[in-house]
């Protein structure tokens, strides 16, 4: 690839300012609030793929939000490269511990990022990472330089289970033929540490609901008497992990791959500061599965958190009432070879049956996915490695991440092809947070490398 | 007393119409948004005791909502009551529980008010049993049958725990001297079975924070290897219970009474039919401590029910986040000899103990109060049971109640005086909970029985 840099000089300010206008717009999937915000980001990805080269770009109508898919082929013995990304975006609450506006995008230093980082919902998590691929494909196609055909697909519901992209990709199998799936929605491990997602945990999400008595009591003539929907919703949440951090649900592990200790010391590898990662989140220790470091407790062990918990008076001031209902809304990360839909039934089995008398369970499964591996020796990620190369002057390290994209599975299973995870986002990008940003020096080395991956995978392919 | 049957029959539908009109106004003292309307309350209440006959009337300030306070002296040699009330509501969501709005007052027939009931925030608890003495006194001024002295004092802190009134109360010892005070804001069994109640439960009311990591954390990113508040939390509450769901604070129990086999055997004849309690409630079973029936859990027995919990994300949808914080609030009732203050120390230090390492934890006291027990034997108690015997026909019998009055043991301490506490409403009336109620039939009995009190304990007096 020729004149990479000096394009990316030359047209640095725009392509900042592209992704900033992109960020003013609120597309939360999660809130029917947001309805017409998701939807005008549909279009605006649209007109980008437009610009970028593509030549055939349509907005799919799904049953929920539409995907956006743009294609450029240009020969038919080339490979062809899909990428996916989400155009949707996280709820930005708690508002309030934002210090600036989350849909008002502004460029700030940062320890880690001394050449600003854009600090918005979405930044990283995927708007910016999806359009570092929007901008290098407009490098490839306005230099002449495209190796390959290009798919693009680009989604709407990721935050909210991806639902109707399932569908999409099974209807369409022909039309999403490609070599190789290539996704920016992970992260690496520092500016100066590059690495490559190889591994992804699978998800599964339900909301629960425990009922007690028919109405709301005073918690004085009825304290003691009647099961209280939140001190029971706080026993059976408590009684899902044993002393050692262990999840207690029958069945749970039977399928969890125990890695070798070989296959533990390598990944013992990585660099990693306990000291650095307490630090950083102001904790005097870390928590978790007795036996596993903190790097095994959150990418090759599943775990159980709750999300969100909610019931009775939750105003300022004091209310002395036994409520009729109590919430939690709670996921579970899980490992390849653990079927999401099987630990779901597991789980409200299980929910259902710890349930004491006097009280109702409701189990609401939300969505999931399965978890998923790269091998190391396959072209996608050989010419992602060595595209990493070329611009960090670094062999990116293999790294399995805690995270889920729930589609990656499914589009082995329906598409045959693996997927090359090439994020360039930082753990500290606190996506799904507060303050969430991208990195300005992250951005534009995205784009930086993602013709150069084409260029390998192309070369690899012959 | 004479004609007051025919009075009450006479000025009915204004007793009612003014009830009404003063439960419009929503005196929610636990929300500031609601100052105006509490203030509001405040005046209605004072412009209602002048018209009921009082000679003196004052709103009084305190360092939060005011105290109005009315007296009508005829004679230093007759004994004086103290009437004590409260002006001020409990908060009514979840408002979408109501059927019809909380400050919309509408009478509607029910199983248990054949006659009627008004259904309203704060019909019973405690504008319409407040009411009743407002209307006694008219009635005994009007008729000039006023047989004591008369002190009003009612206040608008007693949902959010009376601070300014212990206060008001200490200052004041000479203006509220006097030989019995009188509350109603309690319950009796039924409209064919009346009773008093005799023994209150203290209270201490915490809340509690739970901090993890310093920030929202992606649950991928991190689940399983920091400690999640909200699982905390769960962990944290669920313990304070043991299998046989006594309470594990050190030290909770020390000062517990524990009554004779003779005491619980005469408590076990007050008519209970648990089946009805069951379905009344949509339950198939009760719970609580391990060796005690229903009814004495819930008032000679200790509690702790958390009112609210709340942390992470509680939205619509998903959202895959390890909250930094997790909230909840926690009241214990306690029974007599159990020290509110105490109790709250052993918490706060029993919960910060447990607390494990990753976690901060913090708990603000909220308020609290003392347990009481009125002796049967008193001419307070003997003057209500007759003014009962007169105006229901039978015997009216003296019970426990589970609730709490913190400001009942305090008027003991600074006023050396004993409180009796007429209640007329029932505990289906569902205070503290959407669609609270009070019935037609209860509010005019209460007004035909608290004048037979004053006669009653007048005489008693000589």
């Amino acid at each position: 690839m020729n004149n990479i840099q000096s394009y990316i000089k030359e047209h640095k300010d725009r392509f900042l300012n592209e992704l900033i206008e992109l960020l003013k717009v609120p597309s939360v999937s999660a809130d029917p609030a947001y309805k017409n915000d998701v939807l005008k980001t549909a279009e605006i990805i649209k007109k980008s793929l437009e610009n970028a080269g593509c030549i055939t770009v349509e907005i799919c109508k799904t049953d929920g939000y539409p995907i956006v898919y743009g294609e450029k082929i240009i020969d038919s013995n080339l490979p062809t490269v899909l990428v996916y990304g989400h155009y949707d975006v996280q709820p930005a609450d708690p508002l309030e511990l934002w210090d600036s506006p989350p849909y008002e995008p502004v460029i700030k230093k940062t320890d880690k990022h001394p050449e600003g980082a854009i600090f918005a919902r979405g930044a990283c998590d995927d708007k910016g990472q999806m359009y570092m691929h929007v901008k290098a494909m407009e490098f490839m196609t306005a230099t002449n330089q495209l190796p390959c055909n290009v798919k693009f697909m680009i989604e709407g519901e990721e935050e909210v289970g991806s639902a109707n992209l399932a569908t999409f990709v099974k209807n369409n199998q022909e039309k999403l033929k490609n070599d190789v799936i290539l996704i920016s929605d992970t992260g690496m491990i520092a500016n100066d540490v590059p690495s490559i997602t190889t591994g992804l945990r699978g998800l599964s999400y339900v909301e629960v609901e425990v009922t007690g008595p028919n109405r709301d009591l005073h918690s004085g003539l009825y304290g003691g008497a009647v099961a209280n929907p939140i001190n029971i919703l706080t026993k059976m949440i408590a009684s899902l992990h044993d002393e050692n951090n262990h999840i207690t649900i029958s069945g749970f592990y039977d399928n969890v791959e125990e890695l070798s200790k070989e296959e533990r010391a390598e990944m013992a590898k990585a660099p990693f500061n306990l000291d650095n990662y307490k630090t950083a989140l102001d904790i005097d220790a870390v928590y978790g599965e007795t036996g596993y470091t903190t790097n095994e407790r959150n990418s090759i062990r599943p775990t159980l958190d709750v999300n969100g918990i909610w019931g009775g008076y939750i105003g300022e001031g004091a209310k002395t009432v036994i409520a009729s209902k109590a919430y939690a809304k709670i996921s579970m990360r899980l490992v390849p070879n653990q079927d999401w839909e099987n630990i779901t039934k597991l789980f409200m089995t299980h929910f259902e049956n710890i349930a004491p008398k006097g009280t109702k369970v409701k189990v609401t499964p939300h969505h999931g996915g399965q978890g998923y591996v790269t091998p190391i020796n396959s072209i996608g990620y050989q010419a992602a490695s060595k595209a990493y190369q070329d611009t960090f002057g670094k062999t990116p390290i293999p790294q399995r991440s805690g995270g889920s994209i729930p589609i990656v599975a499914l589009f082995e299973q329906e598409l045959k092809s693996k997927t090359i995870l090439m994020g360039f986002g930082l753990d500290s990008d606190a996506i799904h947070s507060p303050n969430e940003h991208f990195g300005v020096w992250n951005y534009l080395k995205g784009i930086e490398t993602i013709p150069l991956f084409y260029k390998y995978f192309a070369e690899l392919s012959q």
